[in-house]
């Protein structure tokens, strides 16, 4: 799979193309033939999106969002509320409860769980920032919007200790039916969840 | 799915993402931030790889292959058999048969198949070129790589009517079991069309 049929400017994009999550080495050949074909409206827009993206974007020092200003635009909201801090494992995540529109306050973006077995400890989040956000002023509510894997959960009860000596309201994300959800393809452990905090109709 | 919840140039990098093939909204918003976190190693390379591929590659005028050069390496090849031309649909199957290295001529690529239905009749494709190499002296051989299915057929039963005034022995691709193919999961037709073609053991 790996013989060079097209030339080194061609493989070089392909390579790189295929180093995209959800690409394999099939599927980038077909993307980068698509760039190619669709050079003016696709492929230059790209490269400059990406250039622009490259140069611009940074990380924001106060929650670990992705932005073109540090800090970023949610952190600077002025209407947000101050006293809710929502933790994530990701950016993706972030962007995920964003677009539910559901998240009056700001965020704090771990960059990750706790994994003993791929070796990722506390000290790879960033937890200590969230422990200094945590301890202002003001904050009075923390929502673990974290994964409902064991190593999410195992990362909850970790952050939960570590804040534990300060005044704060801690919760988690509601177990529950998805909206939408069929009850016949649920495991036993949701259903369980979902009659355990049923609520009054 | 549409609410903007990153800054406008990550919105935008997004949106590119998501017209690749094989990319919908939600792996493109994962691929852009994939490519935002590795913003040294792969978000600016391939920026850069694009930015050279939109500049410097071009399809080449005779058979219609992408390469930076026109003619292509492929066509300016002294070490092909000049008798042979391979005519296939899209570049991405020109690539597959070099990568099997069992091409000892050249191509002519259709830039697609006929297909009453999506309206694509034979002046949509570069059926005028191939007519006219194939009419040069030396050519001896067409061989039709084109796909196995209702619209491939149709185009190469077309190609053949258009090549016929030629002395050419104009060939198709044998039908039969893939290589490391299990017969309990081929269809009928595959399986009838290897017992037709059977060879000597």
């Amino acid at each position: 799979m790996s013989r060079s049929v097209a030339g080194p400017e061609i493989e070089r994009l392909i390579q790189l193309m295929a180093r995209l999550p959800g690409l394999g080495p099939r599927s980038a050949r077909r993307a980068a033939l698509h760039l190619i074909k669709k050079r003016e409206t696709l492929l230059g827009p790209l490269s400059d999106a990406m250039r622009v993206a490259a140069e611009r974007v940074v990380v924001c020092r106060s929650c670990g969002n992705v932005d073109t200003s540090d800090p970023c635009t949610i952190c600077t909201d002025a209407k947000r509320d101050p006293s809710l801090i929502v933790v994530v494992e990701d950016v993706s995540d972030l962007w995920a409860l964003e677009r539910s529109g559901a998240v009056p306050g700001r965020y704090h973006v771990l960059g990750g769980v706790l994994s003993p077995l791929d070796g990722v400890r506390p000290e790879h989040l960033n937890i200590e920032g969230l422990v200094s956000r945590a301890s202002e002023p003001g904050v009075g509510e923390i929502i673990l919007a974290l994964n409902a894997t064991v190593d999410g959960q195992t990362t909850a009860h970790y952050v939960t200790e570590r804040l534990s000596h300060l005044p704060l309201k801690i919760t988690r994300l509601a177990h529950g039916v998805p909206v939408g959800g069929e009850l016949d393809y649920l495991d036993e452990g949701t259903l369980s969840a979902a009659i355990r905090s049923r609520t009054a109709f």
